[in-house]
């Protein structure tokens, strides 16, 4: 129901002003429950307008509040991985994971909803949304590799570690966050180097771009941190070489 | 229909054998269209049975035939990382790998269907059987990597590896099947070697199993080859250590 105090807002609202702040509430009550648990009047009680308001905006109603939601959360994720195109990759890549990860630890239960299958609000219109996130995330991933025409092996890794992250964010939640965030962005940036260096041992493609991206990298980077740290844990293994 | 050639053929049967026969007809069906695609008649018509027959074995219809079906490709993928604990973990690893990838190609269709969202047959059922099948290949590895009490790096890195194989085979049939299998599979253990090895850098369990790990490879065998490739790929980065 209205609070006496919202009618006042509600005149001052333009339709877009309107919109975004039924979208706002929708999101942050859609982030933190299930979609089956969040009721239109939730929706009109977060933003403090009238149930029959909430149905003017979004006739097609929980359903399209939620794909809008979804629309709007898709459209901020995958900005996360647009990033000023200089300095070494793994600067790039921390920053671009440090708004991944807050954005998931801030919609926690509404990222896994979406995410882990069966859940009621699921679509094939969803599906595509979260499909077209992990394309663009990829594309931004190949533009930063500075790499126009992608091969498949290297098409293949890089869309293979945006799955994993999305996967790692997924236990992660599933694990009470642990470890913490730091620890995990960091772990992350280490795999796509690992991946990065085990699939230039078989593609040409990827040699080049592993060649380039060292160059940028600096000792006290992570990429430097991650060789020192590696050289102990196999000069055990002599006799594979 | 029934044709008239399956009515003998119906009375031989046993109720085990009956529905065993059934399951196969619609696995085999389900594998290559999506559930949706599929209706009853063509599961009674390539088991040579008659539409009433399925019913009594599967009173749920479609839905529990899709459910039976896939419990039955859950258990058999359960098993492909069940492998003899002897011997280097690459060529383990590589054995479970093909086990897994020959059911993805020969299941194309319905392993997409199932794990790309949004699938008319995917409910809460589904969703816990296919996490079911994660669940179990994670614990194998663990397993092999002889680890009883794994710290939450290590389990992290083990399910994101699982994830990451889904995620590869599921962007290996949007790819048209490309590269090759073994290629495929080649890279997927690489893929664990290296991120075991970045891995190692940050959490001392895991630098524990790494080593222990390497002491069984030989120089000929997957860790040798990709130790060998990656030095030139890094040799040019001197400036890092």
């Amino acid at each position: 129901m209205a609070s006496p105090s919202a009618t006042p807002a509600y005149r001052r609202l333009s339709v877009e002003e309107r919109r975004t702040q039924l979208l706002g509430a929708a999101l942050s009550l859609f982030a933190h429950r299930a979609p089956k648990d969040v009721s239109l009047d939730d929706v009109a009680e977060a933003a403090g307008v009238s149930r029959p308001l909430v149905y003017r905006y979004f006739p097609g109603g929980k359903q399209q509040l939620y794909e809008a939601a979804l629309r709007s959360a898709a459209d901020e994720l995958e900005l996360c991985f647009a990033e000023v195109q200089s300095g070494p990759l793994t600067r790039r890549l921390a920053r671009a994971l440090d708004r991944y990860l807050a954005f998931v630890d801030q919609h926690d239960a509404g990222f896994s909803a979406l995410l882990q299958g069966g859940s009621v609000a699921e679509t094939s219109r969803t599906t595509a949304i979260v499909d077209e996130v992990r394309r663009a995330a990829a594309e931004q991933i190949l533009v930063h590799l500075q790499v126009a025409d992608p091969g498949p092996r290297l098409r293949l890794m890089v869309r293979t570690w945006i799955a994993a992250v999305e996967a790692a964010s997924l236990i992660w939640l599933d694990e009470d966050k642990q470890p913490a965030l730091p620890v995990l962005r960091d772990w992350l940036v280490d795999h796509l180097v690992a991946l990065l260096t085990a699939t230039a041992a078989t593609d040409e493609q990827t040699a080049r771009v592993v060649k380039s991206v060292l160059a940028l990298e600096s000792a006290e980077g992570a990429a430097g941190v991650l060789a020192r740290r590696v050289i102990p844990v196999v000069s055990e293994a002599a006799h594979l070489l």
